[in-house]
């Protein structure tokens, strides 16, 4: 199958199996990420801000996947506010490839649209869908790890997840519970027994312990007719749904497509497909992955200097530390953040708000949200 | 003597002595408040900064000495690029009573200064000299505390200066050590028996035991006179300077008036004068003064809330604060300043810069300013 090199010509739909199926890639790009504020706003979420050395997030999204589906089988999937942005964050990306949500409506909904888009042009595809806010290194080896999935999901029924080996009992992800290999030859490749919700402490402890009990990285590799299927199996209004906006896609129907998309249940696609899918594997994610889940994580992307202290300072900032050590600074515009005596703080400029907090606080900044929220302050949010 | 009310025709040189001397009012503001940094630079000194109720301790300071001495006998002693920004930051004051030293120079050429100044025009003045940069309340009784030490300086000789009741053992103030009352009939005025510079702890909390030590303010009331007398004896070339600076204005002549001034001794006017003068009195400071030294000592111009927080927010700044107790925040222009789960921090935040330091490092803020100089960073000085 033609994952790397140039673009091959779009698949027509045919009843044949096409025994080369064509790879695309579905950028989801809906995230709000409140965690990032006052960096990140309800019009600029996470994958916006520029923590890819310089680039948004979204932007090293869409690099990476260029290599193996083309940018005419490159999709990003967005709800309308931040669709109406992306011209000016990602302006080389084609506005023909954006599929905009009606509404932000969980992953579920999301990625219904995202399969109908795409089967009402090209059924026999396989997709990787990927979060737009993620750090994965090498793109190379994403590259190989993408083929091995993909070599998988061309079997029309096997929905294929990745799995990061964790190095900490995280109680911020959800997990995948690994069985037997698929097959043989492929030891890296598991069958899925389980997936687990976010967990306690004591169970994720006790996940890591056990040694076969991955991070869920959120990224899939399917084809249309293996979504589909599991769709009926986990949640038949889903696949309804899905079956009416590939009708309203190929008919040109707006207004169907939005009523369809409005009937997909609210859930996400772990919840509504992947707990319930009788054919799941699991994939080494053999990268660097981190989803950068809060300011702490920024040193994922700024490595720290001998102090510990992560600096992440664009647009003209900089930063001046004395007698500091393990902070986490992140600055836009030409401001100058000084910092004198302090350990283990986040300390986040932009133009028009500060934040400071210690860093085991950081996860706890949508506080300061709802306080502004209840202060009618709007135009912080 | 007239201390109150409008402005008495302005006294001519005579050699007999005038009974109602005029009383002039001489704000010093030529310091630089480099623990004000960043919201104060070079340009830029504490006296500029909204302290006082969103207004400049400067404007307070002109407000402070309106009552008693008059705006044709007020004046502002500053360096010429502070000279240069007075228009935008006290519009209304005269251009006229701006005493422009050559260059900063110590508080001795800078007080020599003011005093050839007044006597070029009313040699027998009394003068009330005070930093432009303290917090002093009630004026009212600021008045009346003035006028105290006028009635005393009245005599032609004696030099009087402020003493503040220490309430803990401060190493940042010089003392005075008060003697005998000069007047069985005012208790609240002593003869001066020794100055003394910055103490160790150990000696400052042995001077609050003792009960007759008093912080120096830095507040001074003479007569043109006396002060010239005083001079002679602590330093004959300052007394020189002074003469020559006198007859150079009488005799309009700039080039004259600068090589005088600069011939003045760098030294402070205690150091030179006030340690060596036959005759010192200290009044009793009845006020609440504050000389704001950095900025843990916002407390005294922005009570703090119920959690310890001072805030001093000016230009359509604001803060949140959550879960943060005993910090002061200093934000200027339309930002949001949020803490969450701080506690003992100075965050400042103005246009192009941001400070984080705990309180107890705030007077270590010159290192980020030896640290910016030697990188070069100019234009955050």
């Amino acid at each position: 199958m033609p994952i790397h090199g140039q673009d091959p010509p779009d698949s027509t739909p045919t009843t044949a199996p096409d025994p080369m199926p064509s790879l695309h890639a579905v950028i989801m790009a809906g995230g709000s990420g409140t965690r990032f504020w006052p960096a990140s706003r309800n019009a600029r979420p996470k994958q916006f801000l520029p923590l890819a050395n310089g680039k948004p997030l979204l932007q090293a999204a869409i690099d990476r996947v260029e290599g193996i589906a083309g940018a005419a089988r490159t999709w990003i999937v967005t709800n309308p506010v931040q669709a109406a942005a992306l011209p000016t964050v990602v302006p080389q990306f084609a506005r023909g490839q954006v599929i905009v949500e009606p509404e932000a409506r969980d992953t579920a909904p999301c990625v219904a649209l995202a399969v109908a888009r795409i089967a009402a042009i090209d059924p026999q595809a396989v997709m990787v869908v990927l979060p737009a806010d993620q750090v994965i290194e090498p793109t190379a080896e994403f590259h190989r790890m993408v083929a091995r999935a993909a070599a998988i999901a061309g079997d029309g029924r096997t929905l294929v997840t990745f799995g990061v080996k964790p190095t900490f009992p995280a109680t911020g992800y959800g997990y995948v519970e690994a069985g037997e290999p698929i097959d043989s030859q492929q030891p890296a490749a598991r069958r899925v027994e389980r997936f687990r919700e976010k967990p306690a402490l004591e169970v994720a402890q006790q996940f890591l312990a056990a040694g076969n009990f991955l991070w869920n990285s959120g990224i899939f590799v399917w084809s249309v007719a293996a979504i589909r299927a599991a769709m009926q199996v986990g949640s038949p209004e889903l696949a309804q749904a899905c079956d009416a906006m590939t009708a309203a896609i190929r008919a040109g129907d707006d207004r169907a497509l939005e009523a369809a998309f409005r009937s997909a249940p609210k859930k996400s696609v772990d919840y509504a497909v992947m707990e319930h899918a009788p054919h799941v594997a699991v994939v080494d994610a053999t990268v660097r992955w981190d989803d950068v889940g809060s300011f702490p994580a920024l040193t994922a992307v700024a490595a720290p200097d001998a102090q510990g202290n992560a600096v992440l300072a664009n647009g003209g900032a900089s930063a001046v530390l004395l007698r500091s050590s393990d902070n986490v600074v992140y600055a836009e515009g030409k401001r100058t953040i000084a910092l004198l005596g302090v350990k283990d703080l986040v300390v986040v400029a932009v133009d028009d708000a500060v934040l400071v907090c210690p860093k085991d606080r950081a996860q706890d900044v949508k506080a300061i949200l709802e306080q502004l929220k209840a202060e009618g302050r709007t135009e912080l949010l």
